[in-house]
């Protein structure tokens, strides 16, 4: 018999862990809540016909297929095999495991457009599937947490997200700076650099600009056939610093020929002056115009937040659309969303140890007893306990009181009561801190009033 | 372009879906919590090797079955077509949609054993997986929510359900009846009546009962090979009635002669012993000695919960088992657990109108506007109001108040304050109640105490 495992890319969550990811969904809730997000969620599988051709042609490859039920095979024969398994994809699979809450989302506006409260504020927390290759912090299985705005392009909605962001980090003790730019100072870019149409390009290279530096962006987009006159006036952009309000004015000076480089500005300033009007300081905000993030997706804001104390990828991302639902036939509904990554945030957690103490979601009493009449003596105490609402058990087997207190130590359960033939005459029992070691002799009345 | 649509036998859940599952979801968990149980999660995905074997032979057939990664039809050729489609999915996919929470929970026993502190009492509420034809109140997609204990043969943890059950249902407001039985009364049933080794026949047969009558029942079993003498032994079973303690020594005259039949009886006799030192009555807890559920798994205690107000199958089932790990190599492990059926306590709650009103998630205040200057004073105000936990919302763009005001009905917000020249020139807001119609015309602080 092999020995059981998890499909590789995969997590089990123990009651540890549970209780700590609970925490940050929590507290990510909460603040979706108070900000007006109301929860939804969607299947697991959804229509390959739903999925397919919204991630590029890596996401088709990526999405998890599933076999059709029953004979699923019975109509193949050597000529589709000999088409290649994309093709034969088609023929056995209709249905996939979700890619991220997105693309099922924009589904479920199209589906209940006409029952839906516009805008439409939602959030959802579930788990998408990817085949990726799994490697540290990238999993084939893990839950995206995710919070949107369709049916209106106001940009109070931008500055809300950036609400958002600063409370939740704040609430989670998390250091962090939130990074903004906006599709259209792209576009604008490579308009002032005479690149017209390539801001694609342009923006994959200069994402890179931490990473590789700024002579290997150059080259990178020489190789690309960027001329040498364009490289010349990108140069100095690179070098664009100071405050976020002299970054606007270099760039206004720059855009003064690209109208969508100028739209691009005036919309995050707009974001700003919404920003202070909520009285919101800008420290941990900062313009930055190599800032990408999946492009082709994004048409306005670009969010991205990355944890100050520990060297880890983003740990937040978002931005505006304008089509998100174009692709289900329902044209013009622009929508501003942001997506926590709950592993991430997990990971600076742990490591920069901010998990709150006591949040264990365990038993806060456990009756321990030297036999069967002992036992039985704490049935009825262990229903009052619970009645006051005290989590509490009661050892169910016979056992060495050693191996009782056991598993109260395993289980992290704070207090202990031991039930001899002492407590059974006099009524007075003994609760043990766990923790402390202290113990104290009281009626049960008395400690149900201590704990409940 | 075509419509969208979900995977047949799959649901989105809307945002008033989602309160009233979560809802039952946290009266549940809570309840599970007070006794002891911890939350773990499994992975959707599993090894087939994992699932497969364990459900029999229609259950390999409803999981689903993912398709491996990359060219996975790069072996494949006609011959392996020709073996048919269930030796050719062993080809192309590896991995599976879960089928149940029992078996995932039984792996993880098994990786983690020596961790774990035994007894080990976990709950998991996640979403299974299986291929059956959808029809009304079955999904392909659907939640359950278990708590099992494993590590210990002792009857406090039948009893312990038992509590548990009543204790849901009476948060939850719904009338319920409890089935109890024992697996060993049904092989004692089939030693009595002179059909040894026969009772996986026998429960199959009397399972029915209720649904198709004493006659068929009794056809069946002579089609099955059950004898006339047998038969003619039964046939009085079925009649005993009356309290669950004269059911007791009824059954106890009949196993005489069947050491398992008495041993059932003792277990079960023993668990009300239990249940009577918690102080429960037994009023809603009925020994039915035809009660089977899925009894090639149970070796002990069998549970079934059905609403007495609505006509609608068993809301929640359970029972012992002696070999949960068994299949992974690792025996002796005894356990029990319950799994509540949501999807059907959502229906019962909601035919009887058992949901506790105001129970949405959504927008406490609203901030409505005349315009560009009036919505740019609202916004500190916003500020102000979630500082203290009210959640909050402005109407992001400049529209209509109509369309405003349709905003907070649709959404079911409680309060609005619109906006004017008068309000941002007295500071006096007047904030209007949506449900009762009232006005108040207050400063600023004061809605805040009053919705804080």
């Amino acid at each position: 018999m092999s020995k059981p495992s998890v499909v590789r890319g995969t997590r089990d969550f123990g009651p540890e862990k549970m209780v700590r990811r609970n925490y940050i969904f929590g507290t990510i809730k909460s603040v979706f809540e108070k900000f007006g997000f109301q929860p939804i969620e969607t299947p697991a599988m959804e229509n390959l016909s739903t999925l397919m051709g919204k991630y590029g042609e890596e996401g088709d490859q990526l999405l998890f297929k599933i076999l059709n039920s029953g004979n699923f095979s019975e109509k193949i024969g050597q000529p589709d095999l000999d088409e290649g398994y994309k093709k034969l994809t088609t023929k056995i699979s209709e249905k996939g495991l979700k890619y991220d809450l997105t693309v099922p989302f924009a589904r479920y506006v199209v589906m209940n457009r006409n029952d839906l409260a516009m805008p439409f504020k939602r959030y959802q927390i579930q788990p998408v599937w990817r085949g990726d290759r799994p490697q540290k912090g990238r999993y084939r299985e893990f839950y995206q947490c995710d919070a949107d705005v369709v049916g209106t392009d106001s940009l109070i909605c931008e500055s809300e997200i950036v609400l958002m962001i600063h409370e939740v980090m704040q609430k989670l003790g998390i250091n962090f700076m939130l990074k903004i730019n906006n599709r259209k100072i792209l576009t604008g870019l490579s308009e002032a650099i005479g690149a017209v149409g390539e801001e694609g390009t342009l923006a994959v290279a200069i994402d890179k600009l931490d990473k590789i530096g700024k002579e290997k962006v150059l080259e990178e987009l020489a190789e690309k056939g960027f001329s040498a006159d364009s490289l010349s006036k990108l140069d100095p952009i690179f070098e664009i610093s100071g405050t976020n309000q002299e970054k606007f004015l270099k760039l206004e000076e720059l855009f003064q020929n690209s109208e969508i480089g100028q739209k691009g500005i005036a919309e995050l300033k707009q974001v700003w002056t919404y920003l202070s009007a909520f009285g919101v300081s800008e420290n941990n905000i900062e313009l930055d115009i190599t800032l990408a993030r999946g492009l082709s997706y994004y048409t306005g804001a670009i969010f991205e937040v990355k944890a100050l104390d520990v060297q880890i990828g983003s740990i937040t991302g978002g931005g505006r659309y304008d089509n998100l639902t174009g692709t289900f036939g329902v044209p013009g509904l622009s929508g501003v969303g942001i997506s926590f990554g709950v592993d991430r945030i997990y990971d600076v957690m742990e490591e920069l140890n901010l998990f709150p103490e006591n949040q264990s979601v365990t038993t806060k009493l456990l009756f321990c007893h030297f036999g069967e009449n002992e036992l039985n003596y704490a049935l009825p105490l262990l229903q009052k306990a619970r009645l006051v609402g005290v989590n509490t058990e009661v050892y169910p087997d016979v056992s060495k009181i050693k191996k009782q207190l056991d598993y109260a130590d395993k289980k992290k359960i704070q207090f202990v009561c031991i039930i001899g033939s002492d407590e059974m005459n006099t009524g007075i029992l003994t609760l043990k801190n766990m923790i402390s070691g202290e113990q104290e002799k009281l009626n049960f009345e008395d400690i149900l009033s201590k704990l409940g």
